[in-house]
């Protein structure tokens, strides 16, 4: 058992607090309803509350024990609405774990794995016959459950402490945000919670298999939310640096993850991940089909992805990529394209109905499909198969005839009252991204869309990270409601820790950037705190406020490594002799002495004195065309 | 003599040639006259042609010595043009030194690095008596200078290899750039650089005493550029690391670099950069001011500030930044900020009216200064500085008092036909960004914007090249034609080698972005050419066709290794049993075959099945209130 201990001590490096934090609960309307925050406690004695992510790792106070996986949040709230059963559940198989990859494949080991942890193999939940368990469902009979007042006390958090920062009302008013179209309350209510998802303009992913989720929304009038993908592949990885990658992209700020894992193990993978996790995670089913028949597209049936999908909601993957759009009539637009279809389960797809020169049986079985998600709360996440992989192929026919596609199955999806969201690209140039939000409105009815990058060109392999956040941030400002992020190993390899926290920040930095945009109050007062800590010279609490105080602590120690200059007046890029805001400090003072009468009054004589000057020369225009 | 060896040996290391790459020359009109490009040779056979910033370095012909510094391109246009002379010049002074710093200066040292390096302290050039000798100056009198035509082959390239991708007429539709106002012709002429001179929209940095410059053009209309800062500063930075950053930054693509060293031995560490840079290169010339007394801004004086000015316009400073819209009326509009007055330039011109109770003798003074850079060909960059430093100040009246102060000045400098450019924040949320590119427009009649970032948000310390690249890439479409780059130890420390690249490469990617989004040909076709390289997995020349091949060869490398995968038709993301893009080719076999006729039938038949399909529920729409 050597490779649950490996898995162990790496995940105490983890599991430290973040510096001069402490997790917080918000209590709700019961008792087992309590909302976490991180509370940063700030050298002058302020505290700043902050939206968290990282579940119970960062809470000293909880004992954590991977091979049982976290505390169930949600039991009650899901039992307690009598409208689930348990039953026995889909037998596990070997085909299941990716059993054609046999030349790679280690039984005994699996099997140890398996019996190491028996206690994540659970016995499913499903909805009793003829009930429907969604969220939606519930919403639109003006049911508010304990999973939407969670989630409008996770986005309010502690307003108490922006208060200073929302009350200069000249400021407040000069920098107030433009939502571009959303509507974001000062205070997110639970029933605000409930209209929201019951019109299908956000959802909370929230399998009924997975009561550890911390429950969260997508939508646009929430706070914008991304998406770390993790996942072992054919070529590398194993299943203990994939859930440690979970508990280190949540810690950076994942607010969901999804498993794209392909290779050997995977359903073992999956029951190691999901109950482990407290955010919601998502999957592409289709790979684990393909798996199971050998890599070979068109050997796909419904039937083995009908019974992919029962196997996966009864673990409790909380959304499924569905790349239903995918349609044999659009498949030959992309044959036009600089670089075709990009997306593996849109290939995939394309293959098969290129095959059997039939329509997809994802198109075709829709409804069945619906059937299963409702039974245990599985959303939609509507796979944009066809989406572009270059900035020459954004937003051409292939794309929006699939993405109107996924419009007309969201009616069907929403018709059975299933949770959905969009997918959408990719690699869109800047001034193209504006146009995809706005077709993504108009024909998926305002479900939320939830976007890779995108990114905003094509020639920085290596840093697309940072090619795509400026895509991202400004499709989150326009409306999109998750980011989906990408890693500086985009294109070229598999992501490593350090990939997934720089692509993690990358994308934080977007969503932020997008939430400061619209206006968000919550936003807008972090970087005030954070602004006043740098003007006040509180190095500490200006690392700590940061997205990452690590790196941000590290970078700062490489010039001035003695604690001494944390407290001082000056920074490196000055020096102790001259330094710009002690400089306005003394100008402070100055207006302060001065009054502001009096300074104005100067103003006054001084624009009299630039008028003269400028009566002097200043405003002989000399006309600009050359002599000749 | 062993500082300058480790010097040289630090230098081979930028000298290399890029992967698969040579400098090829573009002949003008004249011999002395060629533009250097980066040919990029590709394994299929073709060449791809890219803009060069890194002067005769990455000439593996030429050889250099900085002791010597680089042969001077415009030489012979200068002197032909009969309008300067040399002269003795100032002589040069122990307090150029910035010998206020006496207790850490090592005068034996400085002594020895100017003896071991004399051929670069130059006789100095001026206008003669009553010359003009800007670029301004000659292009509104209708001469196309060779600088000019210079710029106009530089800014075309080798546009030849770039038909291929310009000839899909769906795709240059679809794709095509939003200009945003601007007027980026298909073919720049060296006529088109002149009359943008001559109206002030573009400005060609050239001190005639810096004749070692490639000239190089910063305007709305051509390539957006980036700007990268070197510099010593009071606590740490060698002579030796500045010039070597220099070539490392001028490698990675730095258009213009800026010299802001505060510390000890300012004035040889400018010469050696300056004889060593075929960039344009700028400071701020208040910093060596305040040096000279001591760092005390109180103690500064129009005299001591007039005469660094001649000082550095001799040793061949292209654009000074002058703070001088930041007047005395202005400064009380900042006591009630978040962050106050953040510029270093602009927080020592406060402190300096405010201890004087007097207007700026920077502003009251500006045609003086604009006598002294007609002489000599230095442009203005009118500095911002009362930029805000966080979102919470951004768009203020401080800021915008200012920057008509700017556009006031801009018509003065113009009077004396002195190239001129407006610097910008800073700090703005992203929906306050396109705020500043109008009122910029609007009072600085289309004089080249300049600004620094800017960053998004603010609790990214550590990351602030991403959450500023956001913000570039924005204001760069908007309009602006110079972007400063941030590294990601602003705030936090001073940028040691692998800073200045990362923050070089975000920049590369934001006002590429621009390019991209502006509908520069250049930039898309580059763009297409590395899609086209990723589709037909040629891993070699996605490489070389990116922003930094060193890092996605290595990326690619950590995971596949073995050289065969690079010509392998799979990667590691899917490996080698699926892979999208070897599906999409068999899309594209299977649509060829079945002809475009039989695919669109098919179209039409399968539409007709959705439609009855959605017919037989598709089209039930359930309204979406609650029921209660």
């Amino acid at each position: 058992m050597n490779a649950p201990d490996k898995f162990t001590s790496l995940l105490s490096l983890t599991r430290e607090p973040f510096p001069a934090s402490h997790k917080c609960l918000i209590p709700g309307s019961r008792p087992d309803l309590n909302v976490p925050v991180r509370d940063v406690l700030l050298t002058n004695g302020e505290t700043v509350s902050l939206y968290d992510t990282s579940g119970p790792y960062t809470d000293a106070k909880v004992e954590i024990d991977v091979r049982r996986g976290l505390p169930g949040v949600r039991g009650a709230w899901i039992t307690e609405r009598n409208d689930t059963e348990s039953y026995e559940g889909r037998s596990h198989q070997a085909l299941d774990e990716g059993l054609k990859h046999a030349h790679d494949h280690d039984a005994q080991r699996l099997a140890e794995l398996r019996a190491g942890a028996s206690a994540l193999q659970r016995t499913p939940r499903r909805a009793k016959a003829g009930a429907n368990v969604t969220q939606m469902h519930y919403a639109r009979r003006g049911i508010v459950t304990p999973e939407m007042e969670y989630v409008a006390l996770r986005e309010n958090g502690k307003r108490e402490w922006m208060a200073e920062y929302l009350a200069n009302e000249e400021r407040a008013k000069r920098v107030a945000g433009n939502p571009m179209g959303a509507s974001i309350p000062r205070i997110i209510t639970p029933e605000f919670v409930r209209d929201e998802v019951a019109r299908g303009r956000a959802i909370i992913p929230a399998n009924i298999n997975h009561p550890e989720v911390e429950p969260m929304a997508i939508g646009r009038n929430f706070k914008v939310k991304i998406n770390a993908n993790i996942g072992n592949s054919a070529v590398t990885s194993s299943i203990e640096e994939e859930v440690e990658k979970l508990v280190w992209a949540i810690r950076w700020g994942a607010d969901n993850v999804m498993d794209l894992s392909t290779g050997k193990n995977i359903h073992t993978t999956r029951d190691w991940i999901v109950r482990n996790s407290p955010v919601p995670i998502g999957t592409v089913p289709i790979y684990q089909a393909l798996e199971k028949v050998g890599g070979v597209a068109e050997d796909l049936t419904w039937e083995i992805f009908r019974d992919t999908l029962i196997e996966q909601a009864e673990q409790g993957i909380d959304y499924f990529t569905i790349h239903a759009g995918v349609r044999l009539p659009f498949i030959h637009l992309t044959a036009d394209r600089m670089t075709g279809i990009v997306s593996r389960g849109g290939s995939i797809m394309a293959k098969w109905c290129i095959a059997h020169h039939k329509e997809s049986f994802l198109y075709e079985r829709f409804e069945d499909i619906c059937d299963i998600m409702k039974a245990y709360d599985v959303s939609f996440s509507l796979g944009d198969g066809l989406r572009p992989g270059s900035g020459a192929d954004a937003n051409d026919e292939a794309q929006f005839a699939e993405l109107r596609t996924l419009g007309e199955l969201t009616q069907i999806a929403w018709k059975h009252d299933v949770q959905t969201m969009i997918e959408g690209p990719g690699h869109v140039p800047m001034h193209m991204i504006q146009a995809n939000m706005d077709e993504q409105l108009k024909h998926c009815h305002e479900a939320p869309f939830y976007t890779l990058g995108p990114l905003t060109i094509d020639i920085a392999p290596g840093y697309d990270h940072i090619s795509s956040a400026i895509g991202a941030a400004m499709i989150g400002w326009a409306g999109t409601a998750m980011l989906c992020y990408v890693t500086p190993k985009e294109h070229l390899g598999l992501p490593d820790r350090d990939d997934v926290k720089q692509g993690i920040i990358a994308y934080k930095i977007a969503a932020h950037a997008a939430d400061v945009a619209k206006g968000h109050p919550g936003a807008r007062s972090r970087d005030d705190a954070l602004s006043k800590a740098r003007f006040e010279f509180r190095w500490q609490d200006q690392f700590n406020l940061g997205l990452d105080p690590d790196t941000a602590r590290e970078f700062h120690d490489e010039t001035l490594p003695k604690d001494s200059s944390k407290v001082a007046h000056f920074c490196s890029m000055c020096g102790p002799k001259f330094c710009s805001m002690k400089i306005t400090q003394e100008v402070r003072e100055y207006a302060a002495k001065k009054g502001v009468a009096e300074a104005e009054a100067m103003a006054e004589g001084m624009a009299q004195k630039s008028r003269e000057f400028m009566a002097g020369g200043g405003e002989i225009y000399i006309p600009i065309q050359p002599a000749s």
